[in-house]
């Protein structure tokens, strides 16, 4: 266990460039106990930790060395470097440095329930499908077209240690083709008559959402099997697509 | 239509200062074109209108004398102004001053379909339920025990519009339990083997949903008449409270 007090240190410098995501390519931030024992459960290589808890500090380090793995570099930080190195507005209670999941797409094609997501910009929204998806045994997550950082430190709040737990991957509209012939694909509509409680689950299926502003793009509305609604108030707009994401991963995979 | 410029203007720090809740006891801060209308068509005064639009505040003004309500004060401002009376980091098309809305508990008894929230104390969950509840025709919202102010900026925005559409109270104890005669109270707990989908509506109902960090508040439980539980794979802790509302307003409501 390393002491470290300095804002100057080159390890706390090397911390703070990960809350960027041009320097995220290989390791994340993963902030609070939970998370970072998710991430550790989850088998991850952590390559540093931090926190100003000495007995937190001691319990990893007990554990990690268990566990056989290679044991990260730990650091006893003081308020002032947790600060510094977090990307919230009061520090977490632990911060670690953790390798970056690497899942491959040829690994979806014997998954069952998969979701994709076509465009998604916000990162709270995205977080929260995944720990929803997590909730209702989703198998894996596909990422369509540009979307928000899964690895950003908001993603990963709002996932509450579930970004761990179910493979994310991106994938473009080749790759996906392959996909029609194996399994189901569905999306929310605003406009069909069909509601999504007539949905009947049977085989391997990917459930499509599309982007806060657009919705799902032409590419995918031609891959589109069956198109569903969720039943609504009239004169009401729509949902929140957390919210959408939400109610039909529930009507699908309730049973 | 007043053209201002200063930032010294006190009409720019009389809205600057309705940023804080202590200040929002008559007049809440409504952004953006679409909402700002939401309150117009809601029937609620404006006392201000600020955009660096003409044509948007013409059209404004043309839209409110037909109306025959008293005529707010129009601003034409400049972007510097627009982003000081402002609560986002990019300023909205419009920005109104508009009247709090003031709802009676007693409107509620002769209600079908009433959320209740206890303790919330996030301003994006509750602008999101807000807007949730509206899309499945919720009649009205009773904040109980210290909530989150559903007229903060951020619970307007996440409502989408929508907080103008569907009255919300704030309600005590005493209060509540003049409704268990005439509601039925039900609320999704963590351990009941009585799933969501089991739910029959008939009937006058409130539905509970308890805070994110302590859930339901035991003078609610004991008020409870049917706990349910929403169906999820072993192992996954929670759903985000968003989403849990969602999914059970959804399954209530959907008939």
């Amino acid at each position: 266990m390393i002491e470290i007090t300095s804002l100057q240190n080159s390890v706390v410098k090397e911390v703070v460039k990960l809350h960027q995501k041009k320097y995220r390519e290989d390791f994340i931030i993963v902030e609070g106990e939970k998370a970072v024992t998710e991430a550790f459960d989850a088998g991850l290589n952590i390559k540093y930790m931090f926190s100003s808890n000495k007995t937190m500090l001691e319990n990893f380090e007990a554990k990690s060395k268990a566990s056989k793995k290679t044991c990260a570099e730990i650091y006893l930080a003081n308020e002032k470097v947790m600060e510094k190195i977090s990307t919230t507005e009061s520090a977490p209670n632990m911060l670690a440095v953790v390798q970056k999941p690497n899942h491959a797409l040829s690994d979806f094609k014997k998954f069952q329930k998969i979701v994709l997501l076509d465009g998604i910009k916000d990162a709270g929204n995205l977080g929260t499908i995944i720990r929803t998806a997590a909730a209702f045994g989703v198998d894996g997550i596909i990422l369509f077209n540009e979307c928000t950082d899964e690895f950003s430190p908001k993603t990963i709040r709002s996932a509450a240690g579930n970004i761990f737990k179910i493979p994310v991957v991106h994938c473009q509209g080749e790759q996906l083709k392959e996909f029609k012939k194996s399994h189901k694909m569905v999306a929310t509509v605003v406009n069909s008559k069909n509601f999504i409680q007539n949905f009947v689950a049977k085989g391997p299926v990917i459930i499509m959402f599309g982007s806060e502003a657009n919705g799902l793009c032409n590419e995918l509305l031609s891959l589109m099997d069956e198109p569903y609604t969720i039943p609504m108030k009239d004169g009401v707009e729509s949902l929140n697509l957390a919210i959408s994401a939400g109610i039909v991963l529930y009507e699908i995979f309730k049973h």
